[in-house]
């Protein structure tokens, strides 16, 4: 079974995609709502509860991880390979890489995250190693509008032209999508960043690192109650899913 | 010493209210950044986490406390008054209410605050008591903006408009900024929904109840790293603050 964890809902876009190549793949899925976001949040406290989720997922059954938070993929997925050794545990950041550079042309880049992602600089360092030229923009907007049900019109356009318009002035010709809601906005930071960029949805490209998957009956647990779980899981799935809601990390 | 506490950072604007009343009040502040937001959790969540904050701030010498987070105003303030019976607890909602039942000569009032506040319906269900109808409106996306600092401009306004038009159609002329973070979009709001509307910041509101206070230095807790920090500081004071940065509620 694939254990899936997200700082909250987010991570539902990665399962659209795993349903996607795998149709009833059975997971478990962890969103950890009590203390979103990640993205703001210090590294330390990022590491420390990524790697209480991963074993509360392997005591729930799962035999391979997927860390679908981009925040969490940066800052501790070194730590609980070093953790949990038995395991394969993929992330985001590698195979978006891989697809970024297999796209690019002139190895101009661009990568939008959240405040937290940005600022860890890992995206930049790994595609420096590549000979890439990396331009990285956070937009702490996107999320809060996706889970608001804001996708596209005005006003989502407005903030988008605010993020992407510098990246847009460096020339890049690929964008990489470093935060699971943002796959929600694709055609308008398509429409915005034009038609010549390359969109790059990490969870498509991680997608093709699963190895081996059971089928069955998948579970979502939430450490707290989702904030509009049924809009997102409308967006991503076309229906509703039922969310377990408990914190196991509190007494 | 009073003891201020919010989910982050927006309590900053408390304590503004509290120095211009009150300069060289000394207060001991804390942000729960670890767990923010409040607005989009459970109720009890956010009983639980009020309640070892209060503890955590009379330890450190607070005699009176103010709870900045409307949320947690509107969800912990009755089972915090009955668990700590010795010292004042102040919270953002009835001294609001007051000042709003002061201002209108229609009794149709506007309220706007995060998805927590609204939901708990708290504001409603003491202003129909005062024979006031109530219009209230979830405004998820002012807080990320101000916190990236976005205070005024285009995107503000376009944003603000989406939010306060059903209020303004409604024929309010009182509206109630019940959310810490909305007083720094005053301005912006003032202009969208019209000179005709009176705001209510309920911060202005509650100092009115200090019955005293000590001078001297303050200190400014938070349990995590806070996210744009100086920013909102220097909205807020014009000038910035130490942070001190543990999460006193994790092993």
């Amino acid at each position: 079974m694939i254990g899936v964890f997200d700082s909250g809902v987010g991570g539902l876009t990665v399962v659209k995609e795993i349903y996607k190549a795998y149709p009833n793949c059975k997971i478990v899925y962890f969103g950890d709502t009590a203390r979103l976001p990640y993205g703001t949040k210090g590294a330390s406290f990022v590491k420390r509860y990524s790697k209480k989720i991963v074993k509360w997922l392997i005591s729930h059954g799962a035999d391979s991880i997927i860390i679908a938070c981009n925040t969490s993929s940066a800052w501790a997925a070194d730590s609980l390979r070093q953790e949990f050794k038995d395991i394969p545990i993929l992330e985001m950041i590698g195979p978006a890489i891989e697809q970024a550079c297999l796209y690019t042309k002139n190895k101009r880049i661009g990568i939008i995250g959240t405040p937290g992602t940005i600022r860890s600089g890992v995206y930049e360092k790994r595609l420096a190693k590549k000979g890439c030229r990396v331009f990285a923009k956070a937009c702490p907007l996107f999320v809060p509008m996706v889970e608001e049900g804001l996708v596209s019109g005005n006003i989502v356009e407005e903030v988008a032209k605010r993020y992407l318009a510098p990246l847009k002035a460096k020339g890049i010709d690929v964008l990489i999508l470093a935060c699971t809601h943002y796959p929600l906005l694709k055609s308008t930071i398509q429409k915005i960043i034009g038609k010549e960029v390359r969109i790059v949805n990490p969870a498509e490209a991680v997608v093709k690192g699963i190895g081996f998957y059971k089928k069955g009956k998948s579970s979502f647990y939430f450490s707290d109650q989702p904030y509009n779980l049924q809009k997102i899981s409308k967006l991503c799935f076309e229906r509703k899913i039922k969310p377990i809601v408990n914190d196991p990390f509190n007494s």
